[in-house]
Parts: C-alpha cells; structure tokens; sequence
C-alpha cells in the first residue's frame, strides 16, 4: 500500500463475502421440509438454486430477458428447482416468502464486527447485484452496518458490466486520489474496478460453497490487498 | 388511518425536515468568518443560500442546465454570494468546504430519537433532491439512522418530479398494500407521492427558515398525517 492515499469509501461484494447464502438456505429449507413433510437434500437444493444465478444473469445480460431484478431471477430459478425437486405442495405466499431466503442470509462470523469497526473510518457500501429492497432487508435483518446501499439495479446492469463500478465511484464522488475498495469474492472485479479508478480488496471465504469445497484457492493475484477476513481488513487499513 | 394497512417504509424529505440547514450554515459562517476576518451577516448569507435552491433546481428542470447535483447547484450559488457578500479572501480549498457544509447540517433535536424509534418498526429511507454522497456523509457526521440513501441523483430529475416518487417505490418494492409514507415538508410532496402509491405524512417545522418566521403554518390538509416531532409520528405509527 506504500505511496497510496488511504481510500475514503469501501464498496463490497455481499453474496459470499459478507453472508453465507449457503448455511441459511440449507437451514430455511429444512425448516421448511419438516413442515410441509419434504424429503429434500437441502444442501444440493441450496447449491443449485446459486448455480442458476449467473445462467440467469446471462440471459439479462446478452439481452434474451429484459432488465430484471435478482428477487424475479432468483424465483424463476426457484420455480425451475420446485419442479426438478418434486416439491408441488408449497401456495404462492411460501414460494414468494422461500424466495425470500436470499433477504435474510446470515453474516460471516467476522462481518458485524470488522464492518463496524470498519464504519468508524469508512463510508462502507454494498455493491451488489442484489436489488435495493433485498439489500436493504438483508441490512436489516442481519445488522450490517452500511452508510449506503449500491446495487447494480440503479444501472440495470449487472456486475461485471463496467457501468456499476462506475456508477459506485461516481455517486460516493470518489476521486481518484481517495478511491475506494471493491471488496470482491471474483477476480473479474479487480479488473473491473480499477477501470473505474477504485482499487480492489479479496477476502477469500473458502467456506462459501461448502467445507471442503473452497471458493478460488488462489493465488490471489492482481489484488491491491488481501485479507483472510474484515478484521484482518480493518487492521490493514488502519481502522 | 383507520382501515388502512400499515407501511412497511417511511421516506423523508431532508432539508429543512430531518436536518436544520439554517443554524449550521450560520455556525460555520461565523466560525469562518472569524478565521478571515469577515463581517457578513451570516444568518442573511444562510437564507440567500436556501433560497437560491429553488431557481437553481428550476434551471435544471427546464432544461437550461443538463442534469447537475446538488452539491454543484449549491456551489454555483455560493459563488454567486461570495461576489454579492464581497468575500473575496477564500482560496478554493475554502470554497470547497464551505459549500459542503450541507453535507454537516445538524438534526432537530428529535429527529435521531424519533427516526431510532421509527427505525425499528419501518424501513427508513432519505428521499431527498440532495446527492447521494452529500445525505451519506451527512448521515454519518449527523447520526442518521437510514436503511437506504435514495436521491433524486437516482434518477436524474429533482423532486417535485413523479419519477422521484416512482423510484423510492419502486426500489424499496413498495406495494399498494403496503405503502410508504414520504414524510415532506412541502405540500406538493403529498400529491406527488400519492401518485406513486406512496400515503404523506407531514411534521411542521416552524423554526426552518428561523424564529419568528414559521414555514408553512397551515392548515395542514392534503396530508394522511400531522405529526409535531418524529416521536410524536413513532407514536402515531405505533413504533
């Protein structure tokens, strides 16, 4: 970090960097299960309905669907793995509120804390390509301390598109001497962000997909900064 | 309100309703003014500021001016009452910060009480014609508990626009059934709002524009609801 201002703003990646979508589906779906008496291997459940997200996305992308909110992507997929699953007792509101699943994930054991203390020094946002309301639940629900919450639908493009990057730096006023961090869990977003003056910090969660299974093992190159968690980020940067 | 579904949000107009721009502006006018050695009537200063808003915002809603933030807007008008004051002792660093002292304004004495009530029954959002790095610094040096930053910035067009309204509810996914209130201090601000499915609540603030000079004395009629303070609303909305 030798003869770089310190950044005045920290964006971050939220689905696997700051919550665990994995843990919570798998404990909402077998509350779920044991209601409505589903045999379902919840774990499985949990990993496809995430491996929907970027096929969808892709659709948006290449301009097959419309702009579409990640809440109405999630349920396509969702309704996809009901049928693949064979579960067709769920009515309309448990559907619409399983969905849901995606505005209550649960943090990562280090992200209150090191996200407060983070705040301290920080304008911390999301930028996600989860919708406002969803982010804006999920904030609540979990107690994420956001000063402000960016998501790709106020571009109606998704990450990696330059143009949310761009529209972070350009509604924090980041300039270039103080630009922030994109606190990214893909590599795409190092590349991606610097193009819009900010620079990028990794924080791997090897447990994103599972034990055992770790999420880009590295090595993690082309990083400004890498931290094994938001503690470990909060004392790199000084807060 | 009787028969009427309670919000799941509430939206706030800022300026004048959540922060008091008027005794800031005259605090670090006169510290300023001390510092260089001024004599300006720094309380005259602070409503020739405010009051060069309006046509500012009406320049750019003509379309005389492209889209231009707020932070902009307020900067053009201080140049113009930097020459008209004869101040002519500040360098550009100076300038800079004097016209983000709207990023610093001060809250009403209930607004962090009420809004921390508020906060933890409703989703609280800014819905504010200032830009979004002006409300979440501002929100950071006041205290403001917000869910979510939205501006008019959003979209590009200043409030009284229909656009503005569309967005909050849009974003927060607003549903008829479960409306928002946009807490405004202007009477057009309910029958915009209750064009995007938003209900209006109104709390009077009569030392905005200083004492003895009550903004808006009423009556109050064209509002779901009158509320004196931000507890009184708490209380009203059963938070």
């Amino acid at each position: 970090m030798t003869g770089m201002n310190s950044p005045r703003a920290l964006v971050f990646d939220v689905f696997g960097t700051v919550v665990d979508w994995r843990s919570t589906i798998i404990r909402e779906g077998e509350a779920l299960g044991k209601a409505k008496r589903l045999k379902v291997d919840w774990a499985r459940f949990a990993d496809s309905w995430r491996a929907g997200y970027a096929p969808a996305m892709g659709r948006v992308r290449s301009g097959e669907l419309p702009w579409t909110p990640l809440d109405r992507l999630h349920r396509m997929i969702l309704d996809q793995l009901l049928e693949q699953f064979e579960i067709r007792s769920l009515g309309e509101t448990e559907k619409d509120n399983f969905n849901r699943v995606w505005h209550r994930l649960g943090p990562w054991p280090d992200s209150i804390g090191g996200l407060t203390r983070l705040r301290r020094k920080f304008v911390l946002a999301t930028l996600s390509n989860g919708n406002v309301a969803l982010l804006v639940n999920m904030a609540k629900h979990a107690g994420l301390p956001w000063d402000c919450v960016l998501s790709a639908e106020l571009v109606k493009q998704y990450k990696p598109a330059q143009a949310v990057y761009q529209m972070a730096a350009s509604l924090l006023d980041l300039r270039p001497e103080g630009g922030g961090y994109g606190g990214g869990a893909q590599r795409r977003s190092s590349r991606r962000s610097a193009g819009a003056g900010l620079r990028a910090a990794f924080v791997p969660r090897p447990l994103e997909h599972g034990p055992g299974r770790g999420a880009d093992p590295g090595p993690h190159t082309g990083f400004d900064l890498v931290a094994p968690d938001f503690f470990d980020l909060a004392s790199q940067l000084g807060a």
